[in-house]
């Protein structure tokens, strides 16, 4: 299917990136007012960015952990002390313990410097693949000419590039089968707001921004067919793990009729987790809450409940698309199926 | 019952009141940050603080007209312009019609200044009183010690004081009813955050503020025993227009098994109005979601939707708590043995 009205789209954004002797990476509490870059040159600062939220997203933590690790070797800082203060630093994206597992195993079988590098290469470059294997099996869901909807960011600027659930709408739109995107803001962090639709904005993709408690009232009208978000962490039953908010998403898509997508690399799926009631949620200063760009918009003395994570169960998701396959209606038979070696 | 933990309520805020030759607003856009009121000595200005939204709220926008109405008169202005136009400020709450037809009913029984006077004042003082009996018709539905969420503000702010949900919780707290309270921000004006949240605390009530997309997250603990809420308009069914995210929340509340109360006077139902179908939503500048505290907070290019009301359908309505008494699992003949004279 071709159209004149179909966008390019032209996935530029590399948002993590090494440099022989240090990582870059585009600091993401600033944009879009300021593309600032962060030079990472030990295993501690790569800590402060990922803890301080530089780098976000479940696999560009991952990512960015990896090479943490080869800047923790190149320092001739002691491993397994890195190892363990890079786990730290935040603790419900799985993919971050992930790369880190498959450091700490080149670690123990040996692995110089150089081997330490290119395994942290491989994991780059394996989420990248992965994001546009996850980009075609997903579209493939969607009906020719769907309104989308998509929650935080899960873009080039959450991975490697492309993105996950972000890779399936790239992919939907260059296909025709997305015709537009809602894009909720994601408080308290804006990150659908400000993120999400600098990516939207940057590839021409037709895109409107919402409140997040607007989702329902825009449901309702009945254009929106696909929700669709990534995943933080993803139990061996299908529950998953994602940015606040995403749980209430899908409980409207069911009331509505609407279609619920989970798209996320299957280093995202922790199968030694039975169910989402085993997976811990991060609670943030509520001070993120108390403020908004640096000023006090709450009365002093005010409280605030700070989760930044929820948990949708699986029964409320349509489908899982990892790059090992689509499991439908997850269950932990079909999770099974695919993620057991 | 009574206990040395419960909160004395002060409930000392008025935000509309009348000196005579003049109606001082406390402008409800600098709060927390600047307690700054307004003086309007005209029509055209309460015009302006209701369209821009320094006064808000449905009732207190419906007292705020009537005023509107004495000055015109009291400056010689034409009624009936005045009328329109007072009329055209904003389209979604029934209050500010309904309190304009009084006015206006006076008009024609050829009512002079001082009677109309009397009139706004009689709209203000029912409403306060109104307030007051619903605080306790709608307490005695909740089990004591129980926690409750509300939306938006619906407090002295809004009204001309007490509130209607948050009057209603007042009189909870008071009674031991009610030991906690989560308020959601209510984006994009913040008046969860910024103003509940501002009355809480000066009351002592415990609140916890929350995102609007933690609600659900929420709900699940099973802490939350009512989400309590106020009105735009109720139509004639109890379907019923109020704040964005207010129709999300019932979904999230049944899901949970989370009973769901709306409070507001005999003035907010509109029995001319068949169902929440026949009630024009108003759609606000994307400004609203591109900026936060006027900064620009998203990529240049971008479009928003900005919906601020939406509809919840009476279906996922436990109780309408009007001052002419309680409406359980509201219907078309439950309105209408209330609600028609």
């Amino acid at each position: 299917m071709t159209s004149t009205n179909i966008p390019q789209i032209h996935d530029t954004i590399r948002a993590v990136q090494w440099h022989g002797d240090r990582l870059r990476l585009l600091d993401q509490r600033l944009l879009p007012a300021e593309e600032k870059w962060i030079d990472c040159r030990d295993s501690e600062s790569v800590y402060h960015a990922i803890k301080d939220l530089a780098v976000r997203g479940a696999p560009a933590i991952g990512i960015a952990a990896a090479w943490g690790v080869v800047l923790a070797a190149l320092r001739g800082e002691p491993l397994e002390q890195a190892l363990a203060h890079l786990r730290s630093a935040r603790p419900t994206a799985v993919n971050l313990m992930w790369a880190l597992d498959r450091m700490k195993a080149r670690i123990a079988a040996g692995a110089d410097t150089q081997a330490l590098e290119r395994e942290a290469k491989a994991i780059q470059d394996e989420d990248l693949a992965a994001n546009r294997h996850m980009g075609e099996l997903g579209a493939a869901l969607i009906a020719p000419g769907s309104s989308v909807m998509t929650h935080c960011n899960t873009g080039s600027l959450a991975t490697s590039g492309f993105g996950t659930a972000l890779g399936v709408i790239r992919a939907g739109v260059s296909a025709g089968r997305i015709q537009q995107v809602y894009a909720g803001e994601t408080r308290p962090w804006q990150q659908g707001a400000r993120l999400t639709m600098w990516e939207l904005v940057r590839d021409g993709i037709p895109a409107k921004l919402i409140a997040d408690s607007a989702a329902s009232h825009l449901m309702k009208s009945g254009e929106v067919k696909w929700v669709i978000v990534g995943a933080d962490r993803i139990a061996a039953n299908g529950d998953t793990a994602n940015k606040i908010g995403t749980y209430q998403l899908a409980i409207a898509a069911r009331h509505h009729g609407v279609k619920f997508m989970v798209v996320a690399p299957s280093s995202t799926v922790d199968m030694a987790t039975a169910s989402g009631d085993d997976i811990e949620i991060e609670l943030r200063d509520s001070a993120e809450l108390l403020s908004v760009a640096g000023r006090r918009t709450v009365v002093e003395g005010a409280q605030a409940w700070n989760p930044v994570f929820d948990v949708t169960p699986a029964s409320l998701i349509d489908a899982i698309v990892t790059e090992r396959g689509v499991i439908e209606q997850p269950t932990v038979e079909g999770m099974r199926a695919v993620f057991t070696a």
